[in-house]
Formats: C-alpha cells, sequence, structure tokens
C-alpha cells in the first residue's frame, strides 16, 4: 500500500501540521497546495514551468474531462499524465461539483445525477460507480467520491437528506472500489453536512467509519460568509482522524489557507492564483493589485519588490501592464507563473514555520506585516 | 564599427549566400528568419524560449510601440531590450508599412505622413527624422528608414512618384542619422519601385548610392501574384551590393524563403509562423495542417513525426487538438514553439545546405520529398 501518510510535526499552539503523504508518484509534503488543470493543462503555462515552481501535484477535474475530450481519447492517449504530459501526482475530482456549479440542468436521484453539458446541452447520469470508473480512466494518483454538493442557503431538512446521500454514494463508492484493481491510487471521501454543524461532525463521522484514504471536507466557500464557512470546517474536522490527510476541497484566499492550516488541513485547491493571473490580478506581499491601473503605466518595479519568481527577476509592472492592455498572450503566462509562485512560496513558508515551531508568529505576522514575511 | 558583414561561402548554382553579419549585440548567421515581437512580445512565448530555438534576432514594430506604450515608457525602461528582456539582437522597422496597413487615415506629403492610430484615432505625423528618433529611443540594433509603401495595384506614374519620395526621405534620413551618435547601431535603407522592374532597378540604385549599411526590399507581398513579387525582387537584387545584408521585408512562406535565399536575401521576417500557430495553422515537412481538424481528434502522433521540437516530443495532435477546441491557452504556446522551430530549423538547414555546396539539391528536394528533408 502506497498511501502512506507521516505527520512529522505538530504545531503546538495551533493544529496545524507538517506531513509527508507518499503517493505512487511521488512524496507530498503537506501542507500542500494543488494548482488546478481543469480541462488537462494549466492555462498558459507548460508542465515543466510549473513543477519548476515547485508543484508537486495538480488537480484536474472529472466533469471537464469526461465531456471533452472524452473518456476515450485519454483511455487511448494511455491516461491523462501522457495526454497532458505530467510526470507527477494528479488529484481528480468527482465531478460533482461541477455538475453542482456548471452543467445547464442537475437533477438528484438515488442512482446518480442527471445533467446536461454546458458545453454542448448533452444528457449525461453521473453515478458514484461511473466517477470512479472515469477516474480510473484518467488514472489519476489520488481520486475522490462522488458527493453531493448542497446550495446555500438550504434548510435543515435538505441538507440532512442530501448529506444522508452523499453517505449512502459513499458507500457504494466504497464497495465499488473494493472490487477494482487499484494500483496503489488512493481513495479520499468527502464529507458534506450544510451549513448545520451537527450535520457536518455526524457526516465527517459517517465517512471516516467507511476508511478512505484521506478525508475531504465539501460544500463550503458556496456562497456562505466566511465565519460560517471557518466554523463548518472546523465541525467537520473535529471527527476526522489525526493519521489521514485532510483535504479542503476549492478554498481559497492566501488568508483561509492560513486559518484552515492552523485548523489542521493539509490540502488545497483553488483557481484563484490562475484564474486571477488570466484577469490581471496579482497576489503580491503587500497584498492584491491589478496590473491594468494607471499608474503601473511607468512603475518599473517588479510586481512584488520582495518575489523572486521569474516574472519579478525579469518583467516591470509597466511591461506587464502594456502587455495586458495590448492583449499580448504572453502576459498570461507571466502572470500565472507569478501567482502560483507567491501560492507555492507560501505554502513552502508554512511548512517551514511549522518545522520550526512558529507557525502562529507566521500566521500574526502575515496579516500584520505582510511585506516582510513573503519576502527572501 | 561594428556592422560588419562577411560573406563565408557562395553557393555555385544560384545567388544563395552564406554570411555573418556582426552587429553591436552579437553575430548573426544569414540567411535569417527574424520572428516578429509586434508590440514587444513573441505573442505566447517567453524570451528564453524564443531564444532556445535558436533565435539571434528578432523585429519589433516601431508604428505599435510608438502608439503603445509610447515613447516615454520606453525611453524611463531604458530601451526596448529592457523593457521586453530581450538581450539579443532587435531590428526595427521605420513604421511606415503598418501606417499603409493599420492606421484608419493616411495622407503622404513632402514633411511625412499623417495617419490616424487605429488603436484611438488619434492623428499622428511620422516623417523620416521621427522614425529614426523612435527607434533610437527604441534603442534597435537594426534600424530601417521610413519609406512610402506603394499600394497595388499602383500605376506607373504614381508609383514613379512616390518611389521618388522615398528616395527623398532616405536622404534625409542618412543626413539626420550623420548628426546622431549612434553607438554602432545599424541603419539599412529601403528600395521601392511598384510593380515596374526598370523603376526597381533605379530605386535600388539611388538607395545604394547613399551607401547604408545594409538594403531592403520594399512594398512586396501587398497583394501582387507571387511571380511578379519574384520578378521584383530579382530586379531590386540585381542592384544591390553583394557586401551588404540583403533583406526581404515580410516575406513569406517557407517557399518564398527558398525562391528569395537563391536569388541571394540574407535577411527575412514574416508573422505567418506566430500568427498561423495562433490559429492553429501548423507548417510541418509534410505540408501545412490545421488542428482543429476532426481526424486529429483520435491522432496520437506528433503535429510533425520528423520535428524534434519540444512539441512534437512530448504532446500528440489528439492533446493539441482538445486544448485548441477548448480554449486552452497554453496551446497557442505549445504551436508558436512548433512553427518557430520549424522556421528556425529551415533556415539551419539552408545555411547548411550552402556552406555544403548542395544547396540547389536542397531546394530542389524541398518541394520534391517535403517529408524526408527536414528531419533530422
Amino acid at each position: 500500500m502506497w498511501g502512506y501518510f507521516h505527520i512529522l510535526e505538530r504545531d503546538t499552539h495551533t493544529k496545524a501540521r507538517l506531513g509527508r503523504l507518499v503517493t505512487r508518484r511521488g512524496i507530498i509534503e503537506t501542507p500542500v497546495f494543488m494548482p488546478v488543470a481543469t480541462a488537462g493543462s494549466i492555462k498558459a503555462v507548460p508542465p515543466e514551468v510549473v513543477t519548476g515552481l515547485g508543484t508537486r501535484v495538480i488537480l484536474a477535474n472529472t466533469y471537464h474531462l469526461y465531456l471533452r475530450p472524452g473518456l476515450e481519447i485519454i483511455r487511448q492517449s494511455g491516461g491523462l499524465h501522457s495526454f497532458m504530459n505530467w510526470q507527477r501526482v494528479i488529484l481528480t475530482d468527482s465531478g460533482g461539483f461541477q455538475v453542482y456549479s456548471l452543467a445547464q440542468f442537475r437533477k438528484i436521484q438515488e442512482e446518480g445525477v442527471h445533467f446536461k453539458s454546458h458545453i454542448d446541452g448533452s444528457e449525461h447520469l453521473l453515478t458514484p460507480e461511473l466517477a470512479l470508473e472515469i477516474q480510473e480512466v484518467l488514472n489519476s494518483d489520488i481520486r475522490m467520491v462522488l458527493d453531493v454538493c448542497i446550495p446555500y442557503p438550504c434548510d435543515r431538512k435538505k441538507a440532512k437528506e442530501l448529506t444522508a446521500l452523499t453517505h449512502r454514494w459513499a458507500e457504494r463508492s466504497k464497495n465499488f472500489w473494493e472490487k477494482r484493481e487499484n494500483k496503489g491510487a488512493l481513495l479520499f471521501g468527502i464529507a458534506q453536512g450544510g451549513m448545520f454543524e451537527d450535520l457536518r461532525r455526524e457526516s465527517a463521522r459517517v465517512i471516516v467509519e467507511m476508511d478512505f484514504d484521506g478525508y475531504a471536507v465539501g460544500g463550503l466557500s458556496v456562497g456562505e460568509p466566511r465565519d460560517l464557512m471557518l466554523e463548518m470546517l472546523s465541525a467537520t474536522l473535529s471527527a476526522f482522524p489525526e493519521d489521514r490527510p485532510r483535504y479542503l476541497m476549492g478554498v481559497g484566499t492566501p488568508e483561509d489557507i492560513l486559518e484552515a492550516v492552523a485548523m489542521g488541513v493539509d490540502m488545497f485547491d483553488c483557481v484563484l492564483p490562475t484564474r486571477n493571473a488570466r484577469r490581471g490580478t496579482i497576489f503580491t506581499s503587500e497584498g492584491k493589485l491589478s496590473i491594468r491601473n494607471a499608474p503601473f503605466k511607468n512603475d518599473f518595479r517588479p510586481l512584488d519588490p520582495n518575489c523572486q519568481c521569474y516574472t519579478c527577476r525579469n518583467y516591470t509592472r509597466a511591461y506587464l501592464r502594456h502587455l495586458f492592455i495590448s492583449g499580448e498572450l504572453l502576459v498570461y503566462y507571466l502572470l500565472t507563473v507569478h501567482n502560483l509562485y507567491f501560492y507555492l512560496k507560501l505554502m513552502a513558508k508554512i511548512r517551514k514555520a511549522i518545522a520550526e515551531g512558529r507557525f502562529m508568529e507566521f500566521k500574526a505576522d502575515f496579516y500584520q506585516r505582510k511585506e516582510e514575511i513573503l519576502c527572501g
């Protein structure tokens, strides 16, 4: 069994932990951030550059790849790794969240979820078993069970009902998984529970009882206030075991990540660094900035004076603004490299701080004096 | 004087020559192809990747950079090289061709050309002196005099008149240039003459008499038939001296380049490899292909089985088609890398063939058995 999770250090003041997740395609140090390769590429940036930034694991979307290019193409390619020329670890989601957020139509039944493709309107039925079969073809290293993402807001009765369905689907997933040859791939369960603390704890307990290789917190960042998100996260984590990796799906901002790490989360994915880059929004040690802003027209400093990324070492804000305003494609590459570097460097600093027993100071500093913390 | 041009080999059967152009920023082996960085970037690809393909010199557009970001920004950046992070040679055009092809309005007078920006409609007057002043701020290594691009078709009287104006502007350019400190940059003259052989020869003679560091053939590829283009090229070249570099502006296809090399041209620029890449049109040793084509859906071969570029070594047609259809930005990077490699490799093969005294066979083979020639 390759799926082995070791906790190397525990922070004494928070629940943060430094871990090592051993997968069949290499070791991942946690807490880790996973850049998002929605349709089989990290948008605008080739794989070597992504690995050059220190990326160990990326997330790809089952929903997108299932609809386009479709399973047959990826099967004939020998799986997603060779299709997209990515040698390191791939985690795939189950498609449940994209069915919730993207599909033109969604009808949840006991069997699975009926939906219409956002691309061509074609009709599909995604079942827990199919979600795993798709991921088997993708041959990802870490796979997720199909869950039901509960809308926000949602009343208690409905949330309870959908959470129960998530549990029945998780059970079916586990049964299906045990009959397949999984070649050392890992399967993670997902806890739901809506915005109700007791349902969250109960869901986590039920999912943990099924014994997955790791546990994810689903259904957060769906529009709820941030405090509520953190409360629900805390309730869920309280019922997760210490000795398995914990994954907070689709979250979030650097601040969200810091809070979640303090609560004991090990894994994150989010489109923010890449999507923001394409929109010209940049993460810096001094906060966010928009490269479109007129004052950058003749600002010959790098995006972030404290950053050592390729883009900051070689280009000025003035140049990047010029490229952005002119619609020059190179700018998406340059800004994506910077934002991914920012996120990956943040995670490296978090891990270092935990290892050195100063995570709480690091976190406090991040809020108080961003400019000093992320330098070097 | 850095601008020194050596002819190393002459083909015995054609007028092709292998040369070495020594510039203040490095040596360029000719015949050479210059990728186009219109607005200060090779679209979609960072500079190191462009140099990694063997690029020694790129072309940037004076017209575009003058309008956006404007001279002040580039002056404050310390010139175009540092603005765009390009260490090798930059050739800039004079802006004349873009005023002809892009501006909303163009009125040619003795003093210069009045035009309205295609970006914001602002009015400008580009004179021969201003064209050189702009290029001085850009601090390009090879600069072009302002000429008048003659439309096609154009009657003899008008062509003669506009060619005479080009000559007066060249004279003014030369006078202006001699009063400036040029720090080893080179200045090339441009011959016009419309589609009239005698005017072409006469224009070349007049321009050569002014003694520039190199000579360009302007006003071709403006809509005329290919045979006519080659005739006019031949007439112009017949009056150019042997011992200066000869530049055919804005041309062209691989076939055009082969013919022009055979006629003694040393330098080329063209948007074809980069623009075609963005439209999904790929150059291969077996001809052009469009990556959108349905049969590529499950074609797991590289773009060109005979190509050793990064893209062909790592990606299949099926993957590239998937990215293109999905609008994934990475595809512009990957296809641009391939097409530029194709052009640069073609030039390297041309130089090798001239050096080895077998250019004529190479050229004949290119037409007859493309698939064998460009391999390895």
